[in-house]
């Protein structure tokens, strides 16, 4: 087969952007950091948000829509919020032909309008937990851009709860980190997950606490998934969201926020892609099956649409390829490109002996011919291997590229090609400097049991050291 | 029961202000005509974007994502594109704490930008036709701005294509037109809808010919619910949208853009709604059974539960309200404004009878009693009925308050209180601007049979008048 990619041994990051271009997912927008993600990347996406969606709204939470624009001042009642986004921000200063009387800010998050409705519609410990979430486009501005990753202009979700008590807002930030995201993370993206705290410095701007999914990519860096942040009072006396407690009292609520972004787009194509192209994991696919015919001839393009409709009766995300003007070959290159997991290929041959060749993008089994009568199953049940064997191979990677160590500098020179673990106590705030001068970061802390703590006091925590994205 | 609303006979933008409000669909954002769309609304809108996206990808076309910002010089380079919407924009002038070298505007709608990409991509007969949609939001600068049907941000799908002639285009124009918009409008929405072509004065600025489905409001004033434009071969040629021929030569392409948006949910309020609240029609309610307990002993409670399990696997979108905690006449009065089809309620008195009491919101029968074991059935069919009462009663309103009439200053009377339909002749160019005058706009031009001329050059064509939204 024709070499479309560079190969991700060479050059990973030239890998990527190949992946990017040939299997037309995105492509930069006219602007600075701006990104057009192509119907191919989409149908990602989409697929993530039905996903995510789902998991969201089994937690109680309600989708909204807040507005794009924020007025400048609501950024600064939170004072590290606005030292941490104030920066990043695009600012609109006309409307209609006119210097607005106060300039706006294209959201870069947003704690700071929703907090301001929070207060209005939370009256009583009645009206708690307030649970709110939106689908939304946000924009930071960014020196380095890099499509998915990071760009001027995302789509993501964010959510946004008020609630009664510091437990209650804990148990919802931690459910959401396990429950809503790395179960998606795991579960449909096959990407295992380590799951823990962020430092101070690592953590948002205005959060008490940073909780993060991290996953690492097929080059050993990591890259930040999706965080669930406890806000603890500090928005809720920024905007006054106050509740009359069931004690007759007045009470500053405790918040939280989280959210998942286009980002995740990237991480499936670096954490599972090869050098033939994407591999999607099955259950995220939006093309499960690709029925491709080998010839277009009448018999041929007959059985393909009746296997094709099998597949789709079964529940499969099937699509149907059978163009007799584009050469076969160049055809199923592009198939493995896009990383559709199956591919079942239909030609006279296979037809005469009442049969069809699966061809699986995972796992080791290349090809192999089954009866007609058997495709639904077989396809189903390559699927599901793929799934399976996609996390194993990812969990695998993971396990062997982290390595515990025992000193700071052990862990730095780890961090170079993998992930260093590490006693919390031999690195510190001071470590942490030191080891940002050598391009690695402190992706998160976690208990030495590996559960995730409940803030960075605890004793004997353990850490991650990493190159990331 | 107590008063919620002013009646719709007292005040009608005051009703609407009020239904907005207290069934907390909306409300105002911070900055001049933003909205906050909240949970009981976005449900709404939610449901509209399952429905329309499915019958937009019933047409082969793909969803994307394009930038938030456009370049100002992109804007200008159709002529009367420019024109039309620069006095609207909101622009972004500076980012990263730095003024831009050019500045950018909030898209206000996206031709310019997703033709620019479909230069790029279109290079042969192959590659047509190009289909593309996305569901965003949007910015127009508004002075006098209401809640869902005219904000300075709105949310929206724009779906742009590029064909290979005048007659695919036009062909596919008015495929969305009647087999997407109309179609879920009349059927999901329960509104009849008047199709027909704008005139010149209120085609999209750009356009060849803007098509349209209208909606008459239960104040007989029009509400634009969906546009489709065919816009020839304008922004192929500022955009550089060129394909190679099957004759081997170079031509421009021929391009459509069509659009729906959280403005539907506008004429979903004033479409159906009474001096009681909203009624959602059940194809399209996010709650289409109510099941409610008239007390929370706890054999009530758990009969209550069993039929909302009934109902949701019965494929009913069913809510269970077992609050003993709000009195039931306020419960039932505020199911009554947020407007769900069917209420279930289930009290002892009922139970001891083996009943649940049925409460429709649409149509002449109020409450009915049925056993325990019919409770599906009887919910489906109140559903079903609904949905048809809802349709027949807006189809029968749109009949009673349309007047044909034979002179210009006859339809500027009769528009005064309702729809004149009028032959296009006796209107034409200055008649238009003389209704507007008063107050009255041409609403479309059809053929005389009811159908959809594809130009405004056809002979006698008639025409609505009303007044709008």
């Amino acid at each position: 087969m024709a070499r479309v990619l560079t190969l991700q041994g060479e050059d990973f990051p030239r890998w990527y952007q190949d992946v990017v271009a040939k299997a037309e997912l995105a492509e930069n927008g006219p602007a600075k950091g701006q990104q057009v993600i192509r119907p191919a990347g989409f149908a990602l996406w989409e697929r993530m948000v039905e996903e995510v969606d789902a998991r969201i709204k089994s937690t109680d939470t309600d989708n909204a829509s807040f507005p794009l624009l924020i007025p400048q001042s609501y950024l600064s009642r939170e004072a590290e919020h606005v030292e941490g986004f104030a920066p990043e921000c695009w600012t609109v200063t006309h409307a209609g032909g006119k210097e607005l009387e106060e300039h706006l800010v294209v959201r870069p998050t947003s704690e700071t309008v929703i907090g301001e409705y929070m207060a209005k519609w939370v009256k009583s410990y009645r009206d708690l937990p307030l649970k709110l979430n939106q689908w939304a486009n946000v924009m930071r501005y960014e020196m380095r851009t890099r499509l998915f990753l990071r760009s001027s202009e995302f789509l993501w979700q964010e959510g946004h709860t008020v609630h009664e008590s510091y437990e209650d807002a804990h148990e919802f930030t931690l459910h959401i980190l396990h429950e809503v995201y790395r179960d998606f993370m795991e579960n449909v993206l096959a990407l295992p997950i380590l799951a823990g705290i962020k430092t101070v410095e690592e953590r948002f701007a205005g959060a008490l606490n940073t909780f993060t999914c991290e996953a690492i990519m097929r080059d050993h860096k990591a890259l930040q998934m999706g965080t669930s942040h406890e806000l603890g009072q500090n928005f809720a006396k920024a905007f006054g969201i106050q509740y009359l407690g069931s004690d007759g009292k007045q009470h500053h609520g405790w918040t939280t926020s989280w959210g998942t972004s286009t980002r995740m787009v990237g991480g499936l194509i670096m954490g599972h892609g090869d050098d033939a192209g994407l591999r999607v994991p099955p259950k995220l696919a939006p093309i499960q099956a690709y029925v491709m015919v080998v010839k277009d001839d009448a018999a041929t393009v007959e059985a393909a649409e009746k296997i094709h409709a099998e597949l789709k009766a079964a529940g499969i995300r099937s699509r149907l390829d059978k163009r007799g003007d584009v050469a076969f070959g160049r055809r199923a290159v592009d198939a493995e490109l896009k990383g559709y997991p199956v591919r079942v290929e239909i030609g006279p041959r296979d037809l005469a002996k009442n049969e069809v060749t699966i061809a699986r993008r995972i796992g080791e089994v290349g090809k192999t011919s089954v009866s007609i009568d058997g495709v639904s199953k077989a396809v189903a049940e390559a699927l599901e291997l793929g799934q399976q064997a996609l996390f194993d191979e990812a969990q695998a990677r993971l396990d062997s590229c982290t390595k515990e160590v025992s000193t700071l500098a052990e862990a730095i020179e780890a961090a170079q090609s993998g992930v260093a673990k590490v006693p919390w106590d031999l690195v510190g705030v001071e470590g942490e400097k030191q080891a940002a001068g050598e391009g690695i970061t402190v992706r998160c802390l976690q208990r030495e049991d590996g559960t995730v703590p409940d803030n960075l006091d605890e004793p004997n925590l353990v850490t991650f050291l990493a190159r990331s994205y």
